[in-house]
């Protein structure tokens, strides 16, 4: 690496040319320093404090190590441990922590792959010979990283020859590592090393161990080498690692509470829904209190739709093959999703929907529009189908046949940032009304450096892009903003909301195209008479009902708002005698609009409790002699406990009022 | 033919003896008549006006021409032109007297096949070399055709072998009965003449064509012979006829009235749905007000539905091959329909729902019952797919993906009967709430005779017979009942409705099965502890939401009930100015749950008025300065002009009271 250079000057002397290069940081900003600069320097020289805090670094568009030397001019990002590219090297190296730790436990065992995931990392392992890992072992394992953290080793970057790689697994006897470097080419290895352990690694990683101030195995698990159910099981080691003791604390907690708050675990309890392996896994039947919560969110958005001036409409779940050809999805799902529905008639077969659009614009096409005509907002509750691989299916939140609360929009282009301010404004309300309070936009852009790969006019997507980020502003969002993250189609607005466990969800997009109208040849006549293209905007707020369903049982661990639950109060006769009095309760309450349900079992009133506070019905009423008397009712709340007897007219309005407050929030 | 034998007796006398059978006849009696009695002798001898009118015979499940001789005991069922057995004989002699006509006026005239229909009868023919017919000819055949049914030409029956029939056709040079005969088998081949003209046909005819009062041929249309595309296109030509004129007046006005009221004229005026051969002939994309109506319909019923304790499901619109394999559709449905969706994984293919059943079987499954949990009611609005041939396929009526308002109940045999008159309950309020008011109820039972075909103990399906016989009768029906006409699974209780043109649809259905129940293994623990199995009763109102709405667009010529329609009120400001107090008034309305909208169009009033009537918006409000300043609105009624002005709450109040009359009636 070269980046002095000494030339003699004419008077003699002898002068250091340092070899500048120019850094360009996220907000825009330029920086020069001398060639062979690191991301850890480029940090310090920005701040001591952000030094400490970097773990890697974006250099144009590739993530490093912090220690490796920059060359040349580049456009940069420093990632911190928030930061996906900040964790994944932090955990990178955690995984290499974990490799090094069980080889120094347990001497010859062979390693597979060591990658990170959404939370955390694994390493899949071949234990030596008759010796197996269990629970008993994570101990002895966590005490080991967590001393190998401490020692705070250097990371070291080595590039290497394909030759050399091979002799050194050889040497050791890894013939996993061997099979991967064999399907390498020459010059792009790397080895990373560490203490006393090296590995086969693109990096980065970590500038050294130290950083890791708290290290954990999470699970073990079966995983055959490659995926591949033909060759060896080996062994998979789950872990997780953060930069500090408490983070780990709380992290521990959270997956404790989340598994408490599984949505599969609460929809089972609640029979909210049920998968059978017979009707096809991945597709959800809605038992009837699921199928209540879905229909009373379906019903909720189709009337808020329809204030805001959305058409609804009904579209088949299969449409011809030629459609989709003419869409592009032919292409884009054709191989490995459901293959095409034969019939007996030549020539015509049918796909199960992978999408709504191109059934929404069919009906856009039956009619001719003006100017005045638009904006037109299509609404629909349409279900799509995507052939997910099996082993990632997962309840709700990963299946083959999902329920989109879908609309497009076609407008002009000058009604873009109304529509958008408009869906901004829905979303927020939804969000609002649901219980998420905690959400952030992200606008994604076009790659400004290569605006070829886009479809549509250069003038519209300028116009969008304006639009987009004027309309979220305007709105009060402070969108983060992505660029080179527009589809090819059109550019967009996604939210992101955080569930009570902190965690993320993708819910909402705000999206738009420019090729379906083009593919599809839609058009309107404008004010000058001539025919114009329209822009189609393609929104969901709750994404799927499916997903949103899962995402709302886990936020809210299974009690529902009051407005939304399907039952929101459940009548306990202390025994059969008063049956007929709960019965005429529940008719009193149904004027009120307060809908609920009777437990007449044949059991004690302490049972009866019990069972019904497990299925979080909010209010449960105790209805004896002293009730039916006093035609009162002795109300619990779910969870809570006996907050007091009141009539049933008091009780409905406290209900009612309680939902009042639940929208005011 | 032997009928009397003439014996010696002792006594040196001679005696005939005549040979006796004996005739059952419907209601169970029995007579007993000569051997070689015909069917009209029979009707004769139980009344002479019974005997004018029956028109064919079926004798021992076989429908015979009423002049042919019986000579064996038999169970017989007299036919009158009421019954599709009279009707068949009065077209299918028609046909053949269509025939007559056209080869009497059109010389060498070849003939294919000319078979009765739902209404009427029609005839493919092949006309003389360089001739070809059209409107043109309509009169001289008509009364060419009622000249020959004037003549009360006799029908004659001759049965003759193979050999005879290739001569007769051969020398007639009719090469498409030649083809038809090379594919009978000697024997079963019988010609039937009158007057000039003799047909292969198997019958069975009238006696005579004097029994035809009026006939007419209504239309031309093309069809290759034999629905072949690579044969030869012949000329189809449909009539019909009647035993009176006043029947043959009575049904040209209702087919010219129902032309006005074709759904799918309609459904376009009324942009209720759309037909996009791009997604898919047979699949309607249901537009912004036939999907206002449709959900309309839906939420009534479901509403109803939760009255009477059913829980609502939502399952998808596919399932696993095997779950069909298991049910028996596969087999029923697997060659002539959509064809199995496949699927990258080995072994996993998906089918598009032919039944809900299945479904909800699985729904039943995951739970376990006790005899004290049934009945259990379970409804879905669930889409099915049948694959209907293209040429068959008919606007809303005929379609290859439709949504059943489908309900299973499982429950215990001793259930049957309550459960039977609480959906028949159901079904006449629907029916009355819809306007229908005319229909009749069909009960099918098993054929007393072979009672081996049926699938289910003889316990249960006694049991299940009367249940159906006591329940129907209980609730004041009237039902037809058809013996031998249950399906294999168990008995059932149609509903047939006559709309307002005198049209018969079979929409409502309750079936009782015993098959998926036992294919299934389902169960639930008895009184005894022990396990059972539980009866599933399948049922259906609308029968599919799209043949549903077809009839009653039809049965209402698109003007639905108030509290049904779409839009119940269209606002007309006679000019822009008077947009903004259209808006409050709107407003005002939604307080009352009136439902409408504003057409703002910058049109003259008269112009508004016009193209909002053929909308068939019942109530249309015309607001100019009169109306604002006293702030009241100008009705008019659909179809019947103005109503007078009236304030807003006047207004309000007489729509819901006429809402309120409409439930009432």
């Amino acid at each position: 690496m070269i980046n002095i250079c000494v030339i003699k000057l004419k008077s003699g002397n002898f002068a250091k040319i340092f070899f500048m290069i120019r850094i360009t940081l996220p907000d825009g900003s330029v920086r020069e320093y001398e060639k062979g600069i690191t991301g850890y320097s480029i940090a310090e020289s920005i701040s001591p404090r952000l030094a400490k805090e970097v773990l890697s670094i974006t250099v144009n568009g590739e993530v490093w190590d912090i220690t490796r030397p920059i060359d040349n001019d580049a456009k940069i990002v420093l990632h911190k441990f928030e930061d996906e590219e900040g964790q994944h090297a932090f955990w990178h190296t955690s995984a290499h922590i974990l490799a090094e730790a069980i080889e120094a436990i347990f001497p010859g065992t062979k390693f597979g792959i060591g990658p990170t995931i959404e939370n955390g990392f694994y390493y899949d392992i071949e234990m030596p010979e008759g010796q197996s890992l269990s629970e008993k072992d994570f101990a002895v394992i966590n005490k080991k990283m967590l001393e190998l953290c401490q020692q705070n080793n250097e990371v070291v970057r080595k590039d290497i020859s394909k030759e050399e790689a091979l002799a050194y697994f050889t040497t050791k006897g890894d013939e996993y590592k061997l099979e991967l470097i064999s399907e390498l080419e020459d010059g792009t290895i790397t080895l990373y090393s560490q203490g006393n352990f090296t590995d086969l690694c693109k990096g980065p990683h970590l500038p050294s161990t130290g950083h890791i101030k708290a290290i954990q195995i999470l699970s073990l698990a079966g995983a055959y080498w490659r995926g591949d159910e033909t060759r060896k099981q080996l062994t998979r080691v789950y872990g997780i690692s953060f930069p500090k003791q408490k983070m780990l604390q709380e992290y521990l907690e959270m997956i404790e509470e989340a598994k408490k708050r599984d949505h599969r675990k609460i929809g089972k309890e609640l029979e909210l829904f049920h998968f059978s392996p017979k009707v096809g896994m991945g597709m959800a039947l809605w038992l009837p209190r699921g199928t209540e919560l879905r229909d009373r969110l379906e019903a909720w958005l189709t009337a808020e739709l329809k204030k805001r001036n959305h058409e609804m409409v009904k579209t088949p779940h299969i449409g011809h093959v030629d459609l989709y050809k003419t869409s592009g999805h032919y292409e884009k799902y054709g191989k490995d999703s459901f293959q095409p529905i034969q019939t007996p008639a030549e020539g015509e077969a049918f796909m199960l929907k992978p999408m709504n659009c191109p059934h929404h614009v069919e009906i856009f096409k039956a009619k001719q529009y003006s100017y005045r005509d638009l904006p037109y907002r299509m609404a629909e509750f349409g279900t799509v189908y995507r052939y997910e691989q099996h082993g990632e299916l997962h309840g709700l939140t990963r299946v083959r046949s999902f329920t989109q609360d879908d609309a497009h929009v076609f407008c002009r282009p000058d009604q873009v940032k109304d529509e958008f301010k408009s869906i901004i404004e829905l979303i927020m309300f939804v969000y609002k009304s649901l219980g998420f309070k905690d959400y952030k936009a992200q606008i994604s852009l076009r790659d400004p450096d290569d605006k070829t790969k886009y479809i549509g006019t250069d003038e519209n997507w300028e116009k969008a892009e304006q639009a987009i980020q004027e309309a979220a502003h305007e709105m009060g969002l402070k969108p983060t903003i992505e660029l080179g993250e527009a589809a090819f189609y059109g550019p967009k607005l996604d939210f992101i909301v955080k569930d009570a466990l902190g965690r993320n969800w993708q819910l909402g997009t705000i999206q738009v195209d420019y090729n379906l109208p083009e593919r599809f040849e839609l058009e309107y006549k404008g004010a000058d008479n001539l025919s114009h293209q329209p822009i189609m905007l393609h929104r969901a707020i709750f994404g799927s009902m499916e997903r949103f369903v899962a995402v709302l049982i886990e936020h809210t661990a299974g009690k529902f708002p009051l407005w939304l639950t399907p039952d929101q109060v459940v009548l306990l006769p202390i025994s059969e005698k008063f049956n007929d009095y709960a019965k005429k309760v529940l008719e009193l309450l149904k004027n009120y609009d307060i809908r609920g349900k009777i437990d007449d079992r044949n059991e004690k009133i302490g049972r009866k409790i019990r069972d019904n506070e497990l299925q979080r019905i909010p209010y449960l009423l105790v209805l004896g002699e002293k009730e039916e008397e006093s035609g009162n009712v002795s109300v619990r709340k779910q969870g809570e406990g006996d907050i007091g007897n009141m009539s049933i007219e008091e009780f409905a309005n406290f209900i009612n009022d309680q939902i009042q407050k639940d929208f005011e929030k």
